[in-house]
């Protein structure tokens, strides 16, 4: 299959951006078409061959091709004008901001070109951490107890210590931080608004079990990947990090009980439904004590989640058959019409 | 003051934009820049003195200047290449899809241009009548009760009749409709459903009093409007609802208890702080039995509500001067040095 691998954006993710489209292009041969976003918002055509790292923290891309968006696809410049680039179906692989907040979803949307991943909606509600947790509660899923904080307001802490420390609308751990007293909270708290103006205090939980299962909605209703337990990352140094956006084999299945996959294929299921079509998402969830709660939900995960779907290729075909269709709305002037009537103009 | 008035868009409140539009231009003529959106997304400049109905409906403003969105700013054509346009601060006034639905702001916020208007999650939350009693909840309002229904998905209604059936991501009571028995109600949905997969059922409560609210951030913190209680909307015909985004004359100041009055104010509180900032918007409240729900957050009213407040230059001027920033995101490539340092290349 081919596709159009958009990636980059300005963000605090654009570099795991990166990772995971060169992972992209290692994994899927057949894909031909690398876009670039760059931190200063212009998009550049990538030739395959010069998809490393090292080419973007160059800035060697500078010299590529430069694209922009117009109604019904990417254009580039030429000596007379300018020209319509022959473009396969978009893969947007933005993680967090542009990406993941609505943003690229609302400009495809707009210059009407098709692609995979969430809509502007989904991408709102998954990207702000308390959204997240509103969204879950009104679909009949648990999540951790929380507290919002902005930067500047005082506010007392309700839960004990240890707590966990969030950027609200940040991912791929990016911020993240265990406060084991008061000075360790107002570290993590300074840390965490250098990325976001909110930030998300939850209780710090032990032994607690973490689950990822990744899915998408094909013609025949909703495809799941089997269940992985990841490895704890309570610290996740750069290079875990990276290992993370690249992975490329396979992961080990969870070895858990069928209950508990039924358990956790419900849940996605609750949140997938009318708010996640056309995007291939992964939900990352928590048990202790029987109950099942949900931690995140990576609406663009690192590297598409590839690693937990024994025929990756095969998902992406089938999730790009089964693209959510926009409403088609006919502007008849029919109300201006009568007013101009009315008037007698 | 001078804007930059940016109306239209493909939506069905399209041609209410229009009204709107030249609406603002009668109110306030020191505004000079009018950019009309059409129903396929092309943008347009449109000189001032053809502001009147009739140029859009028949299709005229095809022969004026098509201007397009880069990073910085609106460009145009010239005959040796494209040249940016001199441009005042805009003002989203799109109402409805692509300028309610967080599209505009996401196109704004993606070219770097000031504007005034609802940023893309303050959009996402109150264009989707389930997300806005999410939020209302959330921040401790009360909004009434209601259920989801799914164009295609049978599903019993959990309300005597009569109820109060809504297309769920539309404004400007279009589609709206009150059904006394199942004939009504099956008739209702299939309207809703004309215009949205999803609608929001609610009971139909009579005798209630409805109060409505404008207001915006300025740099001294929120500022109000007075208080409105308008004219029942249970019969809008085509030139009532008109009527209703032509206005130009104060409205009646509404008679109100100064608690009631503070009740309503402090509820805007609520729904505008950390989300509306930039917005003038208007909260639809209801009271009955001495309780306030909120019915709907307008988060680009109709004519900019400026009916209410009694300084309406005043208002936009002091909103224009405290706007949201984003947050300045650096890309050092820190990670991607690291890698390739430890890969040894």
């Amino acid at each position: 299959m081919n596709l159009c691998v958009l990636f980059g954006g300005s963000s605090y993710e654009h570099e795991i951006s990166i990772v995971s489209a060169i992972t992209l292009k290692k994994l899927l041969p057949s894909i031909e078409t690398f876009v670039f976003l760059d931190g200063n918002h212009n998009f550049y055509l990538i030739p395959k061959d010069k998809m490393q790292s090292k080419f973007f923290s160059s800035k060697e891309y500078l010299k590529e091709m430069k694209i922009y968006l117009k109604v019904g696809g990417f254009y580039h410049k030429t000596l007379l004008g300018e020209k319509k680039l022959p473009m396969p179906m978009v893969l947007n692989l933005i993680h967090g901001g542009d990406g993941e907040n609505g943003v690229i979803a609302s400009l495809l949307d707009f210059y009407g070109i098709a692609y995979i991943g969430p809509r502007n909606p989904a991408c709102v509600l998954s990207f702000d951490k308390e959204l997240t947790k509103l969204l879950a509660k009104n679909r009949g899923i648990l999540s951790l107890d929380y507290q919002v904080l902005y930067k500047g307001a005082q506010k007392e802490i309700k839960f004990p210590f240890p707590v966990i420390i969030k950027p609200a609308r940040l991912g791929s751990s990016i911020g993240i931080f265990i406060a084991n007293n008061q000075k360790e909270l107002d570290y993590g708290l300074e840390e965490a608004f250098e990325y976001d103006n909110k930030a998300i205090v939850e209780p710090f939980i032990s032994g607690i079990k973490e689950y990822n299962l990744a899915g998408y909605k094909s013609a025949q209703g909703i495809k799941f990947s089997f269940v992985e337990e990841p490895q704890k990352k309570e610290f996740l140094d750069f290079e875990k990090k990276y290992l993370d956006f690249s992975r490329t084999q396979n992961a080990k299945e969870a070895d858990i009980p069928e209950a508990l996959q039924k358990t956790l294929q419900d849940n996605f299921i609750k949140i997938y439904e009318n708010l996640f079509e056309g995007a291939l998402i992964r939900c990352d969830f928590f048990v202790k004590d029987d109950l099942c709660y949900l931690n995140e939900i990576n609406p663009i995960p690192g590297s598409m989640a590839n690693y937990l779907f024994d025929d990756f290729k095969g998902a992406l075909e089938e999730l790009s058959k089964n693209l959510p269709k926009s409403n088609e709305i006919r502007i008849s002037y029919e109300l201006l019409h009568k007013i101009q009537f009315a008037k007698g103009k």
